[in-house]
């Protein structure tokens, strides 16, 4: 069992939480309300261009080129790929790319991306990937999880479940997994300490970003 | 007027915010219940280990000699004395320096920490300067604004708000506020905007600070 | 005149001794030693690695969405085209790729990625850019200068002539220096003095670099 | 034995080329041209500059509060102590401070000090101090095998010996070497290659330092 295996079963009460959360079941039976969907989908969007930009630390910090290059095939995807679905979801939604790109961050959405941001640039390799595993995983296994739910085939939600559960994300994901495996596979219990603590942070960053989206957060001042 | 003074003009309903929060008033009052003091001991002092570590980043991103000279002063004054009151504190409500140094951040704590250090590693010196002056400045008007208060002689917050309202606090504050003004003086206007973005972050961290104390704000998951 | 132009011309002499190095002239009349080049080719995979670690920083420190696919674009274009061509300049040489990427770099390569990646990590987007502009625009009119050379039909440097010669290597670099004068239309002098000096250094740095290959440069201990 | 001792019994060829550089042999001997000393002093400055920011980096990544402040209270003796002993000879010298702060690196100052840079702001703790190291280690031992040679009694190199032989400086060292044999007890192996290329790396640098000095080192272009 890989060292990835182990933090979700440690802990898996936050894993569940976020597998589980009202927004991803809603979003599963096609019931969601719009509005919500639309909220997330701005965060969502902010949020992307700083987790792109862990990918290029990724290259950055690369111990070899094979790894540096994939770091750089992921950041080319994300950027454009992923981000070109919110901006399809936007358009549909009347929203500028402008207005996409500038929105500001909600509170929880600003913590998340300072959060990914600072542990991969303080830390190294395996702190970087650990902060970035919870988020892909995440995605991975909801986007399995509904790919037969009416979600799925629901006019708004269905394109949005086809591009998790689709093999090319599987694809990056389980790379991004056995690289984590493969570079904490000689870590001491210190390290490793910290890394499942830099995890477990991440996912309970996935866990409230649901939360957001689903109360619509403000900034209180 | 400086750029800092315009700053806290534009967005004075925040700085009132900051300085009137019922937690600050209530230390003025000398009516804040312990409980809820010593919650912020602990996280303050989590959250000063990484406001130090800025201002080792304001060394390393110095332009000039005099100005490294500065900040390693001023790391040196937080890890020592500003530190120190905390550890004085912890002492007499029975927490150990383990304890203090290895507590956990509660959620704003580790947003506001990972937004300094985001900001700082990623920006030049004034957004480092723009992130780090909420705090600084914050305290030392509160502290003179409670330095004739109930609370300055009260047998537990005396000490604070006297640290906070003492010569060589605004005399630091001082020098970051006027360094400040002096960099930013030729700054365009879309820097300018950047700037004053992430002082408001910031500034709004500090009244989260203060509301995360006084509710003794806890993680969901 | 773009700020770019004032400084290649404020500095021509060091300009005109990169383009008219003698491992420069050689190529073109063909008549370098292939042992010379041969040195070269490793020490410039290497460097490339460091090299293409700046643009991954370039898309971190990118202010907008736009610049960071600009960025990220590039990254791939080293990875893939242009170290893909060194790869196939080894195999002629019978070195592997492994032995490429292990090389150790010689006195002056390791001082130019270390410049590189020292200037890109502590400096903004301009200076970033002002680090990488000499190789990419030395190289691109060198390209021009060889295309019509007896060089560009030796069956040895006409490979490399021909991608440097190339449209698509210009339209890299005239977006790298439309990027640059565009950042610092705006720049003070006390910043504009600054970028100078980088690109001074980073400009000396690629006429050592042909003098290295030229000697076969060793470490002294 | 520690993992230092056990790195300069590897490479003794290049620790023994520091020691015994005709440079230092000429300090002990008392017998070296002011004029290359003049050199070394100004060029040694423009590195201690770098060489402090190092230890800045230091307080950022150290993991813990006692490490910390360690790393803090050498910045400030490098900037106070060790550099006014520089500024003290420049004023002997009738070299002001301006000129001393502002004068241009020569090649292998460059070279060096972005080594350090960029070692210590891509990698982590243990190699943040294997790039340290070989300067404080080296100017160590130097400073006890010259401490009772004629150039101690020397009117000009006397101080200079006196502050690298001192009580203080020895402890500071003690603690570098001590710190990096604990952090790098459970390490891999293939860290430890990598460890121990920095460190020879930096050596090389010390070697190459004096070698500068002595040759009075200038650029090509």
């Amino acid at each position: 069992m890989g060292f990835s295996q182990e933090i979700i079963t440690e802990i898996d009460n936050i894993w569940q939480a976020n597998l589980k959360h009202p927004f991803v079941q809603e979003i599963g039976a096609g019931t969601l309300p719009v509005k919500k969907f639309k909220y997330y989908m701005v965060q969502d969007y902010v949020y992307l261009m700083d987790y792109a930009k862990v990918f290029a630390l990724g290259a950055l910090k690369s111990p070899d080129l094979k790894t540096m290059i994939q770091f750089s095939n992921t950041l080319q995807s994300i950027l454009t790929e992923e981000m070109s679905l919110h901006r399809q979801y936007a358009a549909q939604f009347n929203i500028s790319e402008e207005t996409l790109a500038s929105a500001e961050p909600a509170p929880t959405t600003l913590a998340y991306k300072n959060y990914l941001l600072s542990v991969a640039q303080t830390g190294g390799q395996a702190e970087l990937l650990a902060v970035l595993l919870p988020c892909m995983w995440g995605y991975e296994t909801i986007g399995k999880n509904l790919a037969h739910s009416p979600g799925a085939k629901n006019v708004l939600y269905g394109e949005w479940i086809a591009m998790y559960s689709s093999p090319d994300f599987s694809a990056l994901t389980e790379w991004l997994i056995q690289e984590f495996d493969r570079i904490t596979a000689q870590q001491t219990l210190t390290q490793r300490v910290r890394l499942i603590n830099i995890f477990k942070n991440s996912l309970r960053y996935e866990v409230l970003f649901w939360e957001m989206a689903y109360q619509e957060e403000k900034w209180l001042v």
